[in-house]
C-alpha cells in the first residue's frame, strides 16, 4: 500500500491517493476509482488541477500508459477535462441524473453481492455497509 | 459479448457464461465473477464439474493463463476445488458468515457508490438496485 500525496495548486491542499501494488485490482482502475472518490468526497473540486500524466506516473512510480488509461476513462466519463496546454482539470459535477449509469449499477454490484451471499453476509448487513458509505460521502461533502 | 455454454455433466445441464471482450473488466475477472454468480444463483451446485483450464480456454477462445488465474482465485476463495486427476469441482458453500469479507465490502462497493453519487443517483435508487439483486438470488436459489 502506498499513499501518494498530490499537491493541488489551486487550493494548496493535498489529496492522498492510495495505491496498493499487491492488489489484484489493476493500478489504472485503482487510480481511476481514487479520483472519482476524491470528487465524490469533495476533496477534488471543479477546476482543480491534477498532475500531468508524466508527473503522476513519476510520483507513483508506474508506467505513463497506466496513468494515461485512467485519465482517458475519467475524461470519457466526464470527471476530468484534459487541455493540451493547461493540463488536467477536474470537471464540474453536473449532479444530473445519469440514467445510463443507473442501468449499469446491477452489473457492477452483482459480483460483490453474489460473493457476499455465498459468504454468509445477509442483505441487511450489505445494505448497511452501502448506507454507511453514502453517509460518509454526504458528511465529506462541503 | 459472447455466451459460452458450459455443459455440466453431472446434472446434464448447461451454464451460460457471458464474456464481454469489449469490456474494460479483465476477462479473468469476468470469468471469476460469472462462476461466483452461478454458485450464488444455484446454477452451479456442490460437486458439479467445470471444464478443465485447457477446455475452458478453448471454449472461450482465450489464453489458458487467463482461465488459470480465474480458477486459482476461485480456489483460494473457497469456491472451487481443483483435483489433479478428476478436474475442477464446485465446492460446498458453507454459508458460514465470513467476517473478513464483510470488512472488504466497503472497499468493493465504494467506487460504484462514489460514481453513482457523482452521476446523480441517490441512495434510495442505489439501495433498491441492491435489494433487487438479493431478491433475484433468493428466487434463483433452489
Amino acid at each position: 500500500m502506498l499513499d501518494i500525496t498530490v499537491k493541488n495548486l489551486s487550493r494548496e491542499h493535498t489529496v492522498i491517493l492510495k495505491i496498493d501494488f499487491a492488489s489484484e485490482k489493476p493500478i489504472y482502475e485503482q487510480l481511476k476509482d481514487q479520483v472519482v472518490e476524491g470528487i465524490a468526497y469533495g476533496q477534488l473540486e471543479e477546476g482543480e488541477q491534477l498532475p500531468s500524466v508524466r508527473q503522476m506516473a513519476e510520483d507513483i512510480g508506474i508506467n505513463m500508459h497506466t496513468v494515461g488509461k485512467a485519465y482517458s476513462i475519467l475524461r470519457r466519463e466526464g470527471f476530468l477535462i484534459i487541455y493540451k496546454r493547461s493540463g488536467v482539470k477536474v470537471n464540474k459535477i453536473s449532479g444530473m441524473r445519469n440514467k445510463a449509469f443507473l442501468k449499469e449499477i446491477p452489473s457492477l454490484v452483482k459480483p460483490v453481492i453474489a460473493e457476499a451471499y455465498c459468504k454468509g453476509i445477509n442483505e441487511e448487513e450489505f445494505i448497511d455497509k452501502c448506507k454507511e458509505i453514502f453517509q460518509s460521502i454526504n458528511k465529506g461533502k462541503k
